[in-house]
This record gives structure tokens, C-alpha cells and sequence, in this order.
């Protein structure tokens, strides 16, 4: 049995590949075989993080099992979708069985916590590379595109923005900084919380969704150019961390929100009549924008003036500050 | 716009990306949405190719297209699915338009011929690698699964064997041939047919199936392992094609067939009351042995010797003559 079969063996006695609601057959076969209920669809996204380029190398793999899966698992809460399982293409330069206990316990942690279960993958040689492919199902009709939005709705996010970028100096080792602002920073960045709940709360009252992964501007632009409208955002009513605002002062705090990318935080539209229930029922939901008649995003100032800068989304790690 | 999101677009743009039956949602937002039949499964596998070791570093991108999705659809034949759709996360050092289409060209191709739309994926800078996650729908309880062989069952395969591994010389440069050798061992290598309808058509017959990517014998040996039971094959019954005999000669033909491994033909195993009607209705279908009692892969000579050589499947085509 060569070393990469082993490598099969060891996942799919993990934890997590030990199958879950849905899962008809797991690891083991030609094909995974995933059941959806009558009526409801699946939902399917893929992420590829690459070493030196989406991630530092060497990282430590726990934290990048956990990580990587998170990221992937975003999507899925963005589409307002139940999570089910997911595959997992790993490609190794060497083989070590400490570097892969330690990426199976992140990962088997983030698949427990999400509720994923591993149904498959390849194991092959070469640079460090992980593919990750999520699926969760969503009855038909009530998945959260990024094409719905009307004018007049709301612009919420499901929470604070900018620590995942904000964090990113402290994960390369650029800054220090004491342990109070570290620590929720770096914990934001190596353990994003995929908002699965807020996504399913949304089914059939958001116009429009997605998860922000590459900064608020750039993801408003996404959601103005599938919808055809556009989208107006306040820079006062960001919603900023404590920690983000003593580590880089207002104005980086604000940059990183809207420009950094990383949050893992869903961005939506919302007529104005649903959000009351939501609230009440407890969903961190912040207003801090609204859609408009036209195309765009644009940034107002407390006065109402426009700000927008130049957008320009998250590229990756080593060309961000 | 940056060069890796117009690829993006670039590939949103492709035929293949345009829909199919199945496809709810494609490429452009958070996730696809698939629609599954109700009292159907999704059939799901992922395959990683990596240059360098899984093909030549460079080689022809049409080729590559062509041949990688292939190799994954294959997948979905064995399992006896009917092929929807598909996902590609394309690592890519640089980007080359001229690269690009061709890989785009030879990728349509094959999903016109298989009857499978790209519905999302990933495309990042890095190392050139691929990995393609292909989605298929059989009816709850027809999959063909690797683990219901029963002794007394016939071992069959769908065609001839061995002119894949078989054609690596050729595809490496290592060595010359004339063209009506070359061409169709070519041709077999890049090309590769997923057999779809032989495993549709082996639903609730074959008791056992997998396609051969490691060569027969451990290939066979996966059937044994998951069925428990013993798997013997017949040296004198292997299906071989006149290029290949041309090429190798006897023993190297046999070599190539047993463990040469790439073939992406369908091995399975069969009730004897199975055989007729899948004949007579002109599937081409080679039995070259049969399923006992026992474990393991034991092969035959003519007189029913056993020669069993040790197992070793293909490795990656750096470690292959």
C-alpha cells in the first residue's frame, strides 16, 4: 500500500467521514452517494487555497484544516442552504503524520461544529494545495441568490467587519499587538464562523445574499451588478469590533471593513418590513445601507456625501498591507 | 477587474457553462443548485491532477482539457449514474489566453460528450494543477457500489484493456510508432470514453463495478476487499486490442492489461443470467473470470494455473516504464 492509499485510509476513519444525515454512502466507493429530500435542491461550491498565495508556508495545519473549511462552508450559509458534507482534494509535497493528525483534528472540529460530513476526495503528490467542495441542500425556490435585490431594501450585514483583515498582520507575523486585541483578531481570522443559522433564518425574506469574502465594497458591487441596482453604504453605521479599532485606530478599522476582505460575514437585502421578526428572534443583523434605483456602490460619509473609493477586492494575502 | 476573475468570466462564458437538465443554478453566485429527481441520489467524485505527476508538464492544454474530465466522469459511469454536471478548480502558474481556450476547447468537448454542464469551480495562481468534482443522479438503491460481489458472479469488463498505459510511451516521447499503431493508443489515452450507458444499463444487474483507473488486477482487489470475497482472472480471456499486441507484443500487452492501469473501462461483476440479455442488446462485454469464495485476486494461465504476480497498481506515470 503506497503512502497516499494510507493517507485515504487515515480520512476516511476520521471522525468527520463517519457519515451523517443525507449521507447515503461515503468514502470508500467510486462515488459518494448524498439523499435530498423531495422538493429541495443541492447546493454545491468549491474553494482551492493555495500555499504561499491564499495561505503563509508553513502554517500550522490545524488551524488551516479548520480554516479552509470554514471558508468553503461560508458559501453554503450564503445561499441559505443546510450544510450535508463535503469533499476534500488535498495535494502534499511529503508526506508527515503529524502535519496530518493536526489537519485532521482542525478539520474534524470545523466539519463537528458545522455540521459537514467528509464523503470524499483525492489524496495526490505535489504543492501544497486543498480543493474543497461543500454541499448542503435548500428547498426549491428559497436559496439566496445575489440577483433579488430591490430598490428600497435595506443593506444588512450579520456582523462586525473587518477582523479577518484586520487580523492579517498578526497571522504573518508583521505586528504585535497584547493578548485582548490579539487574540479575538487572529481567533476571527484561523476560525471564521460560517452563519448557517442567519442564512436559513433568511430563506424567503432576503432579496439577495452572499457571504464577504472579499471585502464589503467589492461584495456590495457583486450583489448591485447581479441585481441591477444600486447599493449605497454609510460609512458611519459599520459595524466595527472593539479590537479592530484599538489595533488599527478608526480609519484602518474602517478600511479593513470595507476593503479587506476575509470576513466570512453575510452581506444581504431586506425589505425594510422584514426585519423587525428578525431581530426579535435575536439575529445579529446590522443596517448600514440600503439598494437603489441604479447600478454601482457607493459610499456616503455621515453627511451624506460620497466617498466611494476606487474598489478594489481582496487578491490574496501577499497583496494586502 | 484582475486577470484571475476575467478567467472566471471566461469560463462562465464557455458552452458548457451554459445549463442542462439538472442544473437549477449555475456558475455566478455563492453556490450551483442542483435538482435531483425525487426517489434519486447524487452521485458525487473528485479528482485531483497535479503536472508533473499525473501528466507531462507542459502538454498539450486541448488534450488536458479533454482527458481530465474524462477520467473524473468515469467515476459516475461505475456507480451506474446519469451524468449532470460538474465543477473545476484550476491552479494555474500563469495565464495564456492561447492556454486557456485550448484547455476550454478540449473541456467542451467532452462535456457535450458526456452530457455534463460546469456549474461552478475556482481559479486561483499557483502550481499548475487540476481538480474536478463531477455530479451524477441514480435512482435510491441502483447505485452500483463495489461491495455486493457474491461468488458464483461472473468477472466482466466493457472493453479492451491496457491501451492506456499501454500508449504512455507514445505520450511521453519515449517511443515511436506508425500510425495506425500510435494513433488509436493515442487516441485511447487522451481520450478516454466514460462508459455511461454500459453502467446504466448495469443497474440491478451487476452485483459489483468500479472503473479501471489502477490496473485490473487492484482494481480487482477493491472488488474483493469491500465484496469479501475471491476474484479470479483468466490471463487467456483478457480483451486485447490488435495496436496494443502490435506495440508490446503478448506479454507486454498482458502486463499493460493486468497493471497498467488508465484504462477508465468498467470492470463488474454479474449473475450468469445477467450476461444474455446485456449481449443481446450489444454491450460489449469481455468475461474473463469469476468470483469464488475467499479473498483476494488470483490470476490464471490457460490451464488454470495460478501466477499470480504481486499487486501493484499504477503510481502515477513517473513511476510507470
Amino acid at each position: 500500500m503506497g503512502e497516499f492509499e494510507l493517507i485515504r485510509n487515515f480520512f476516511a476513519a476520521a471522525p468527520c467521514a463517519q457519515g451523517g444525515e443525507g449521507v447515503a454512502l461515503g468514502i470508500g466507493d467510486d462515488c459518494a452517494l448524498l439523499a435530498v429530500p423531495p422538493g429541495e435542491q443541492l447546493a454545491i461550491s468549491t474553494d482551492t487555497l493555495v500555499a504561499g498565495v491564499h495561505f503563509a508556508d508553513p502554517c500550522d495545519p490545524f488551524l488551516l484544516g479548520q480554516r479552509s473549511l470554514a471558508v468553503a462552508v461560508s458559501d453554503l450559509a450564503a445561499m441559505g442552504a443546510a450544510p450535508i458534507a463535503f469533499t476534500l482534494a488535498l495535494t502534499l509535497p511529503t508526506v508527515t503524520t503529524d502535519w496530518l493528525g493536526a489537519f485532521a483534528r482542525g478539520l474534524n472540529l470545523m466539519a463537528q461544529n458545522c455540521g459537514v460530513a467528509l464523503v470524499g476526495g483525492d489524496t495526490t503528490r505535489g504543492p501544497l494545495s486543498l480543493t474543497m467542495t461543500v454541499f448542503g441542500r435548500v428547498p426549491a425556490g428559497l436559496a439566496l441568490t445575489r440577483s433579488g435585490a430591490q430598490p428600497g431594501d435595506l443593506l444588512c450585514v450579520g456582523g462586525e467587519l473587518g477582523n479577518g483583515a484586520g487580523a492579517l498582520p498578526l497571522v504573518l507575523g508583521q505586528r504585535m499587538a497584547e493578548a485582548a486585541i490579539a487574540d479575538p483578531l487572529r481567533a476571527h481570522y484561523w476560525s471564521p464562523q460560517p452563519q448557517l443559522g442567519l442564512g436559513m433564518a433568511l430563506r424567503g425574506k432576503a432579496t439577495a445574499a452572499l457571504d464577504i469574502s472579499d471585502g464589503l465594497l467589492a461584495d456590495c458591487g457583486h450583489i448591485a451588478l447581479a441585481s441591477k441596482v444600486g447599493v449605497q453604504v454609510e460609512r458611519s453605521k459599520l459595524p466595527l469590533s472593539k479590537a479592530l479599532l484599538a489595533f488599527l485606530g478608526q480609519s484602518g478599522a474602517e478600511q479593513a471593513a470595507l476593503s479587506g476582505g476575509d470576513d466570512y460575514v453575510l452581506a444581504f437585502t431586506l425589505p425594510p418590513a422584514e426585519l423587525p421578526s428578525l431581530l426579535a428572534d435575536g439575529w445579529p443583523i446590522h443596517v448600514l445601507g440600503r439598494v437603489v434605483a441604479g447600478q454601482g456602490v457607493t459610499l456616503l460619509d455621515a453627511d451624506g456625501h460620497d466617498i466611494t473609493p476606487p474598489i478594489r477586492g481582496y487578491q490574496h494575502f501577499r497583496e494586502t498591507p
